[in-house]
């Protein structure tokens, strides 16, 4: 089975999207299986992440853009924007596909784990994340 | 077919878990298949890495606890200690899931690949790691 | 369904290898279904990536090979040469597998997305990448 998911998300930073895959994965109906998230574009990505501490999501946000700094003068990708190229790096350093195993009937997340869509642009639009589930 | 793995690292760093995922992949008696390891962690992660010379895994894990530092002044969440915030980036960093293929009944590792479990907490206590075999 | 691909990189960096993993989907003939891609180095990687602008890519691997320096001093692991220690570490920031959907009978890909081997050795022979293709 395979859907997709189209989500826009407010802004730059991390967006929790467990309750928008958790019920595909109930109306799928299967007891054992893998659901896999892939994300098809090149300046977004998908994280599993902490979902109590706010301060833990902030302080990751702010640690990567540190590292990916924006005009850097080392880009010569920049006709896009000062946020285009940092956004093609963090896609690379952070995932585009996660598997989650299905367990008992749910995705087998510990109990702290949601599943972010991290949006590295200033203003995205609207991003398309395909799901498969299988057995 | 879903199995959990339980396992106390002794401390932060690389373990090889490879050796407790072949037989789990033999009994499951598979030709051709797929085997997915997915963490219940967000302070720990799985990686594929060299199993030979111990250098580089020293080399790896020192160039990351540098890359990633304790006590970042940037750090607002620090209240579970100070290996915490850099557990949740290099979480990030690396890597939550990981798929293998299964080829003539055995994990289609490389002859110097070995699957590791990254503790990235002094004393991370038990982990769970959830493993997805399937055709 | 499980294939290997053997790719020779003709040096360090990106290499689009979409046209190569394509026909393999097609000729599987199933409509919707799971494509994994796992390389079996570990001083090589999979990413996936804009294939549009080439100033994108080589910012991206000109932004890596800044971070993830030759001759460190931090490098204990230096006997297989200067871009030895740096490959494992470039390997374990980006991706060993992917996994990519399949929908109407094609990958999933975004149109601006394709499917790289990051050769992080000058000279890294012949690689191989184990293909699972499933329901």
């Amino acid at each position: 089975m395979v859907i997709s998911l189209h989500i826009r998300a407010p802004g730059q930073g991390l967006h929790n999207i467990t309750d928008k895959v958790e019920p595909l994965v109930k109306n799928a109906g299967f007891i054992d299986g893998l659901c896999t998230l892939f994300i098809k574009h090149t300046s977004a990505s998908l994280i599993i992440q902490e979902n109590a501490d706010p301060s833990a999501k902030r302080d990751l946000e702010a640690w990567l853009n540190r590292l990916v700094a924006e005009n850097d003068p080392l880009y010569t990708h920049t006709l896009e924007g000062s946020d285009d190229m940092p956004a093609h790096i963090k896609n690379v350093l952070t995932s585009t596909s996660i598997s989650i195993p299905i367990q008992n009937g749910k995705l087998a997340l510990g109990i702290w784990q949601g599943i972010y869509l991290w949006e590295h642009r200033y203003s995205g639009g609207k991003r398309e994340i395909v799901i498969h589930i299988g057995h």
